[in-house]
């Protein structure tokens, strides 16, 4: 087999076999086949696609590129969730204690910003001392001792997509749903769970900016997932705006801890219970998702899930101080509010303008090595369809550079837009697929 | 200007500014832009297509990446034929020395055999001490001494081009019609030339196998000509059969004195009466094709090509006896016949499979680095509709290996098709385009 034929078949729209793909996973992995075939190859895939036998053969590939988790030792369901990235999306921080907190196994590993969105690594980095990169032999310990542990991408766990994502996003090659499916999947199934449940974003702050990019992202990955014997749901949700009020790395776990102790936004909790209800329901602890929501609920008015996450802090070496004395997570030097230059209702907000708001602040990377502020931050005042005073505040910047917060403050007036009617009230929960 | 900014703009079918074309091709030629970023682009670049504007500034960035030949100090038009490659087309050995006899420049910068083509330059290189390998400095030294050099690509010549050329041959983008015109058309144009016939060939030996493709690709070289102030006219000519009755580059050889003394196959004189003519006329040294053609005739008869090949062959280092003594040329130990199985027409001829045959004798190159031997080939005995005799030889096999050689053999006489009537016969050159 040849990688240049390889090539020619995918760029003259021909299907792959999986020994086919297989091939080209290890060739590159193990340095046979170069970055010049393989980028070739990906730009083939992504102008001529895959079918769903060919994705599922490559995310097989990839996730066998390493070692997958081996938990059958522990007593009860592992299960996960994936998020496709948003804007103040921090529901990981609080579902994975309460699926915990509520008897299943979490092993989450997640990842970090990416363009306008947060990475779960980066906001649990802002409390002092926790540590995100675990070995798999500590990763596996810690789920072992407590239900859960939320580490990034080991060096073992699923190389060939470490290799082929890094290609991708240089060689133009990144949005490709079978790609980012493979990716995904590659990912989550290395980390030995039974089901797993997808929050496939929609909307302004979303990569998937049209409902049918998501259905049909959200589609594929349920049919991959399925192919590969778990059981995987995806929910479409709105990201047309942010979710919750906090955007910022600190700033959003400071929101996720108020969730856990049954305060915080309502869009944020909701979606957090939904969530877990679908571990939950999936995971075969509760026979309903109605009954899933019950207990979702339970581990909050209990206590439950914010003790958990403070057993999670405290096992991977952060300070569990920060749960009830937020003042100890770093925070900005100056706030600087936006109001609002008109009366009426906040109509829109241009999210994925906010998201790079908080990146320009310096809350995400513009560049691979670029070092986050993790006090930066936006804080939100108004949801879509509230009702703004001329002068009311928008949204309050965290910031630590007088240089840089004029033009973010300018920025973050347009991307709201205020009218003179309320829009329609778009459900959180837009579609469910695969149930 | 960032590559994955024009790789994205490509890969969504956008269309480059002349600017970022040359921005890519700088960047890359210097190693500025690496392998796998300028693979991707390829491939987008390969599956969207390119406008001929786009082609035209890719030309132009790749024939100024290096050096362009200043002849203007000598006095008379340049004019250059190139053709797109064949089974026994050794035109170029006949035509230059007609135009150079003639009275024109042709400072002409041939390449090697490709797959199952033969090249000028390894036909050359079967006369004894022949150099290809010249210098800018000489190249240009004998062209103004005799009128004519014929030589290789020199590394000044156009190097984006080479090395992008080297990069598709790994990456499955050779076969686009935009990135095969602005390789052609900007080392040709880097010699430079006032004028440029182009002989695309169609059929079963040909690289575009339907007059369909051939046309394409002519009106596009022809356009990208047009718009870099050249004269530029292509014929598209037949290539269902051989040219000529040699195939292998000391036979072609052979066969190109044969044709230059007044004599050898019709349909090859034929051919180079008809190019000459053009490059005659394209370069203004007659006022019609049919004076071009008295002219190209006349410099056969009076014996002045030939002397005219003589001299190039001595100011580039080769042994001139070869002229009157073909013996002196390489010889193939041992001949073997295929023959004819049945009586009828000879119908067609896969003629792809012939140049095969002929690599795989040893004439061509299997892997980059082969080394030719120059005595093999193949004489063919009939021209599609002549009639043939149950056990008349088809075609004699010139070979140095008698391991090679019953494979080789059989591959023959299943390319050969013997039917009850005789095929209709097509012209020799189908159409002009540019004209």
């Amino acid at each position: 087999m040849h990688a240049i034929d390889l090539i020619r078949r995918k760029r003259d729209g021909g299907e792959h076999t999986p020994e086919e793909l297989h091939f080209l996973v290890e060739g590159y992995t193990h340095g046979e086949i170069p970055d010049y075939q393989m980028s070739a190859w990906l730009m083939a895939v992504f102008l001529r696609g895959m079918t769903p036998a060919e994705i599922a053969a490559l995310t097989d590939s990839m996730l066998h590129s390493g070692s997958v988790l081996e938990l059958s030792d522990m007593p009860g369901k592992k299960v996960d969730k994936h998020s496709t990235g948003g804007v103040g999306d921090k529901t990981s921080l609080i579902v994975a204690p309460i699926v915990a907190a509520g008897g299943l196994f979490v092993p989450m590993i997640s990842g970090r910003g990416l363009g306008h969105t947060g990475g779960t690594l980066d906001k649990l980095e802002s409390i002092p001392g926790f540590e995100v990169n675990l070995s798999l032999g500590e990763f596996r310990g810690i789920v072992a001792a407590c239900g859960c542990a939320l580490a990034g991408q080991t060096p073992e766990i699923a190389p060939a997509d470490r290799m082929i994502y890094a290609l991708r996003d240089v060689t133009g090659t990144v949005e490709s749903q079978g790609l980012i499916c493979a990716s995904i999947m590659s990912k989550k199934l290395a980390e030995g769970i039974d089901a797993l449940i997808l929050d496939v974003k929609t909307g302004s702050g979303a990569f998937m900016k049209t409902e049918q990019d998501a259905v049909k992202l959200a589609e594929l990955m349920v049919e991959i997932g399925s192919r590969m014997g778990k059981r995987v749901v995806a929910l479409i949700t709105d990201m047309d705006q942010p979710l919750g009020n906090a955007a910022g790395n600190a700033l959003e776990v400071i929101e996720s801890i108020e969730v856990l102790a049954g305060r915080g936004p309502q869009d944020l909790r909701e979606l957090c219970i939904e969530l877990a209800a679908w571990m939950f329901y999936l995971g075969e602890r509760v026979d309903s998702l109605m009954e899933g929501k019950r207990l979702a609920a339970e581990q909050i008015h209990s206590g439950r899930a914010k003790e958990k996450f403070r057993e999670i802090i405290r096992l991977q070496g952060g300070d569990t101080a920060v749960l009830d004395d937020p003042k100890r997570l770093p925070g900005a030097r100056q706030t600087l509010d936006v109001v609002s230059p008109v009366s009426g209702y906040l109509y829109s907000t241009d999210t994925q303008e906010l998201g790079l708001a908080c990146v320009a602040l310096g809350g995400g990377r513009k560049e691979k090595d670029d070092v986050i502020d993790p006090a930066v931050g936006l804080i939100f005042h108004k949801k879509k369809g509230d009702v703004v005073q001329k002068g009311e505040p928008l949204c309050t910047i965290h910031h630590n550079s007088e240089a840089r917060v004029a033009d973010v403050q300018r920025a973050i007036g347009r991307s709201f837009h205020i009218g003179a009617e309320s829009p329609e009230r778009q459900p959180l929960v837009r579609r469910v697929i695969g149930a």
